[in-house]
């Protein structure tokens, strides 16, 4: 590839040249120093309005070197630039750092330590300002080393070793809120099918906490458990030999959306029809909820909100836990459990 | 947000003196001039090691200035990042760049040309050595201006009226594969579902293009075609009454994955099963394909590699229009037309 040399970019000497003033005078007005430089207001407005129509831009590189701030945030992700929703996060994240005048250098790491090492290695030398680390999965993690000084703001994942501000959905209120969906409809007998995942990942554990604190706060018994993987074939795997050894749940929480398409695959199998004859709540939010027929009620993810929300408290030195509402999206996968009777 | 002052960063200054030469000695070895300046091998292992136990590093900020070159990659992208399937995308071209000691700096415009302009002058501003274009739906595309001389590869897009060079997939290969499955299979009588995009997204286009060619080849008419949205929903509301009018089709090719899966919906609430009843090939190679059950044949888009080969197209100066393969993906759906009758 060729060499990029920026043609045809104007620079701070033609600008103070065409203004008639000294090079010195022209940084000083461009660089925001004129009530400190005791610069004359007409000059500071000549040289304004020849770098402006000039298309003057200073020079980051060059401003790097002096300021030490080059305006750009490192994303060190394990798997959330290839995530089906996660992905999300980076528009987010993007949109607020644009908004501040910066952008965003990422670097996925595939989960791997030493590609996280090497990213960060990258993101140190090319000068970011600070780092956001981001994970698919609501997680625990540990700081990676080498981040030195950086200012880290976690997203969808927290280091309870370490006192970066982090920025995390609020899974235990949305369990909460899953089982309340189907509590004001009327059901007492709640299943939950998923398993609780990999112990670093919050959100299966939180979830389950903020379900039974719902049972629990309604004087109701804990709920059923079918434990399945996270993943659209692991859950019919889980649920189609239940269904099929003649279990009739009422009101299901699957703990994800993929869940709930296996669910509502053997659901289908057995003839069993949603919401009529089983009511299906979910979590995440994701375009899968919406594609399901009926459309199923799912607690979700604010990605989007997540990544803006990190990059604002990175650039605002923000000191805090955030804990993210995760709003209920309403689909037609809930009915009062009286309904099925009047079907059959 | 703190200034962040590279902290405990080795100088070359210091290289220099721990090794005992000049900086200007220190300064050859490190950049690879040994023997442009005749420095002997005793000295540039001294060099070399002494940097390699201090753990120096090059200044990028201060070799930006010098060699105009920044080892990073604007990547200027509509919907790709979160978009769920094009984001796979970024995965490739970040390993890609990575490989070759480069990293990304990733904007998104949602699709807005005034966007589009603010990043480009943040990349321009920033030093990227060159630009990758892409795109979420293979297109048409206009190159932004404001890149000026910059090093520019397109990648699931193209620009017909620039010179640069671009990576696509082989979408009208990819639809002469996607009927050739159902002509092996024996189906004679095959139906499109998906109506063709808007003019400038190239992908339906050159699939019902490869579709047509396949069958003329094999000396059948053209397709039916059942033009319908390309989103789940937009396809079952396009097929459902199609197939509750009577319409029975035996192989259907659907323009996507989230075609396939409202064709599966229409399909299943008639009581057609696939494949018994209707073979069905599709296009992308999403998860989506995995998950339906049976899973769908699937003519896939090679993301990953997509974003890999557009960097390397860029960082090699390569000049040519790329187009990759789109495998086939095979699924549980295709089965030979005689199959219906023997369950009726």
């Amino acid at each position: 590839m060729p060499g990029a040399r920026p043609r045809g970019r104007v620079t701070l000497a033609e600008v103070a040249s065409r203004a008639g003033v000294s090079r010195t005078t022209a940084s000083y007005v461009l660089n925001g120093r004129t009530a400190q430089m005791r610069i004359s207001p007409a000059v500071e407005q000549r040289v304004r309005s020849v770098a402006e129509s000039a298309g003057y831009r200073p020079d980051l590189a060059a401003a790097s070197l002096r300021t030490r701030r080059s305006r750009t945030i490192g994303v060190i992700s394990d798997h959330v630039a290839g995530g089906m929703f996660s992905s999300r996060l980076l528009v987010g994240a993007g949109r607020a750092a644009r908004e501040q005048g910066h952008v965003l250098l990422i670097g996925e790491s595939g989960g791997e330590p030493a590609t996280a090492a090497a990213i960060i290695t990258e993101m140190v030398d090319r000068r970011v300002d600070g780092v956001l680390l981001v994970t698919a999965a609501t997680s625990q993690v540990r700081l990676p080393e080498g981040l030195g000084p950086l200012p880290v703001v976690t997203v969808n994942c927290t280091d309870p070793d370490a006192s970066s501000t982090s920025v995390l959905p609020d899974e235990r209120a949305g369990g909460r809120a899953a089982a309340q969906v189907l509590l004001e409809a009327g059901h007492r007998g709640i299943v939950v099918a998923g398993e609780d995942a990999a112990p670093e990942v919050l959100a299966g554990r939180l979830r389950l906490a903020g379900i039974a604190e719902a049972l629990s706060a309604a004087g109701l018994p804990p709920a059923e458990r079918i434990a399945c993987g996270w993943t659209v074939e692991g859950a019919y795997a889980g649920l189609a030999p239940w269904l099929h050894g003649g279990a009739r749940p009422r009101a299901l929480v699957c703990l994800t959306d993929r869940v709930a398409m296996g669910a509502y695959q053997a659901l289908a199998e057995l003839g069993l029809r949603v919401p009529e004859d089983v009511s299906v709540v979910s979590f995440d939010g994701s375009e899968i909820a919406q594609w399901l027929r009926p459309s199923v009620t799912s607690v979700a993810i604010p990605f989007d909100e997540m990544g803006a929300r990190g990059v604002r408290a990175l650039l605002d030195g923000e000191q805090a836990q955030v804990l993210l509402p995760m709003p209920v999206v309403d689909g037609g996968s809930v009915a009062a459990p009286g309904v099925r009777q009047e079907h059959h």
